[in-house]
């Protein structure tokens, strides 16, 4: 017997249902924004992604070298890929350009319960408009993807890396001093980030102002505290813009202000947002994004890019967290031919029902009546048509009803119009 | 600037638009046949190619060492992943099971115009069935579901194996003999392959007879020549039984037999098919497929299974070849702020029509109205709508035909009733 490799997982069909049903949502609500769908490959050269986040994701990363010894990666997120594809291709195209995705991403780490290998992202690509309702507008598809999913129980957080550099900035960290306080940050680890500052002999009175300022949602607390530098100042007049077309524009209020949002603060800049379905524990970030600087990185003309990915695998956990009902997989019609004269008829019935739109198996094992039947119940069939050499003689079908075992005579010619009656 | 890696290829909206609307006929065709979709990871152990095609097919594969050093590969196809996955987790689910698939395929080959290391497959698995019926219900549904996706020009196949082996063993041939004639045969190769037989020393007239049947679409003529065979004979019965339901029952008369169809014939067994879109030259196989045996080389309990593979990107370019008309990307409306002030109430209106299910976009710029007309029309917007201050004044809004130039003042309020009007 073979093994699926460590960390992978096949997706059986009731659940790959759920994921198609989630995926049309998702793309309907990318298109009705404007967005256009694109499509890399799977593996990228594997400076790609050290470019943009460092020789330290090399270890997270599936990378290998090919044939000819180039070094390749199976890509850990599209964002990179993305922007990879805008540099060599969609410069020249009118700006702003929205673009989405699905795909595959891979992390090569420890398999733990709901984390694989080979996970989904969907996402959102803004090239070209960094103005407050360009940013608006995209916190709000991203929110709104996720509400039309049928999530309910969702929280949506706004930060500002500007407001946060500066931050650091009065406290006098340094970039080691920084990386090492981002996770920190992160986590909420409050109690360890204090030691750490008073450590690295940080004023107390600033440590607690910083600490403060991490957690609160008070947008009056933040600017009191940044008014004298203008950077920062800003940078909160745009946070406050977009939250105002937010509520005003997209009717969305259920958010909160969180400085203390760090994501990559190496290629992420100024404001950035992370949204939340608490029921998933560890686990509970379902979506991040921000405003970005990858173009000239990837040697394009600078252009203001930001976007959002969203863990498509972790939303399916929260909807069904919450009890979301999905819709049911659905088998119209089960055809039985009783005996091996009836099969071409049967066959016949069954690709005319096909055509006509409905969802219908046959049986292809010359299985007696009852244990069709059987089988028919199994895969959940609403009915079964019974294609007997009696009825068949005078042009008639059985049909039952497979919840309530109702069964009737009709007259094949009427089949059609009684299904589409039916229906 | 960063390289897209070599052999592969990014897919920008507009052809993914093309590739989302035949994926989705396919899916419904699948559907309709009582098929559900899985899922399995994009890569696999190696041994699990090898122990389907042999350790020559490591050198096309993108093959690489993990990590840990397990062997790892990108799949080059999707029966063996799909079977695999049957023996490990659904040997229990009622048969027959229907199983059909979508995913990217990796192949380490010379890169060739229109030939890519990274491409799609679709298709479709039928374990535990090998019933006339049910190989007449695949090959139909491999064969409507290109016609289905507006393909018009496609040619049907059929072979079998069990017929060619005959022949192989009447002519006496070594397995490394059938080996050297098999790429013969499946490349038409008449002359190449009778030069061949002729210098192993097979009989003249029965390498006459051989490179008839090879080429020869009437059943007589094979029925005749191997009626002294019970297996042939057999095989040739179950032929004519599903070409016999394909006529009858799918009305699908457009078909030849052919013999010398000989695919992988390490794990194909009996019926085997193909369909081929002649306007793509060399490239035109479309779809492979037939009985095969793989469940009992995986380690699962032996039952009959058979499948088809669809090339997914080839389907895409035999469309092209036809001048097969896609459906238009649309854009219902740009909204248009003709000053700052009107931000908000625009991008309110952008929120409402798109919960109403219109594709919407707004300007994020702050464009001039003539530089955001001119984008509206670059990227294809049916109207515009123009949100002016005076006219926001007294509750209208103005709707601009995009494709005319005519445009007129409506009442807000009675936008949303014009347009559903209008739709």
């Amino acid at each position: 017997m073979f093994q699926i490799p460590r960390g992978t997982r096949d997706i059986p069909p009731d659940e790959m249902d759920k994921r198609r049903y989630v995926e049309s949502i998702m793309r309907r609500v990318f298109v009705s924004y404007g967005y256009r769908e694109v499509q890399t490959p799977t593996f990228e050269h594997l400076e790609l992604f050290t470019a943009k986040s460092g020789d330290a994701v090399i270890n997270e990363i599936y990378s290998f070298k090919d044939k000819s010894g180039r070094d390749l990666a199976l890509r850990p997120e599209l964002t990179a890929p993305v922007i990879r594809f805008y540099v060599d291709q969609m410069q020249m195209e009118p700006k702003p350009l929205k673009l989405f995705y699905f795909g595959s991403c891979f992390r090569y780490d420890r398999p733990q319960r709901g984390r694989y290998r080979e996970f989904q992202q969907a996402g959102c690509e803004l090239i070209g408009a960094d103005t407050p309702e360009a940013h608006a507008e995209l916190i709000a598809l991203a929110y709104n993807t996720l509400k039309t999913t049928g999530l309910t129980d969702i929280r949506l957080y706004i930060g500002n890396l500007t407001i946060l550099a500066y931050l650091f900035n009065k406290m006098g960290l340094t970039q080691e001093q920084r990386r090492y306080v981002t996770p920190l940050i992160d986590k909420s680890l409050f109690n360890d980030l204090k030691k750490y500052l008073e450590e690295i002999k940080v004023e107390e009175k600033m440590i607690d102002v910083f600490i403060d300022l991490l957690q609160t949602s008070n947008t009056d607390t933040i600017e009191s505290y940044i008014k004298d530098d203008k950077e920062a100042t800003r940078a909160m007049d745009h946070l406050t813009q977009v939250t105002g077309l937010l509520e005003e524009s997209h009717l969305l209020k259920n958010y909160s202000i969180k400085l203390g949002i760090v994501r990559g603060l190496d290629y992420y800049q100024d404001i950035v947002f992370e949204i939340e379905a608490p029921r998933l524990g560890t686990e509970k970030q379902i979506c991040g994004g921000g405003a970005y600087n990858l173009v000239k990185l990837f040697g394009g003309v600078d252009i203001p890019t930001s976007g959002f990915a969203i863990g498509f695998d972790r939303t399916l956990l929260a909807l069904e967290s919450e009890g979301y009902k999905f819709p049911a997989h659905t088998l119209d019609f089960y055809i039985i031919p009783v005996n091996e004269d009836m099969i071409p008829v049967s066959m016949r019935i069954a690709s005319k029902l096909r055509e006509e739109g409905f969802i219908v198996d046959v049986d292809l094992l010359r299985r007696g009546l009852s244990k069709a039947l059987k089988h028919a119940n199994s895969i959940k069939a609403k009915d079964a048509l019974i294609i007997g050499a009696k009825e068949y003689k005078d042009k008639n079908v059985i049909i039952r009803n497979l919840e309530t075992g109702e069964q009737k005579t009709i007259k094949i010619d009427d089949l059609t119009l009684l299904i589409k009656k039916k229906n």
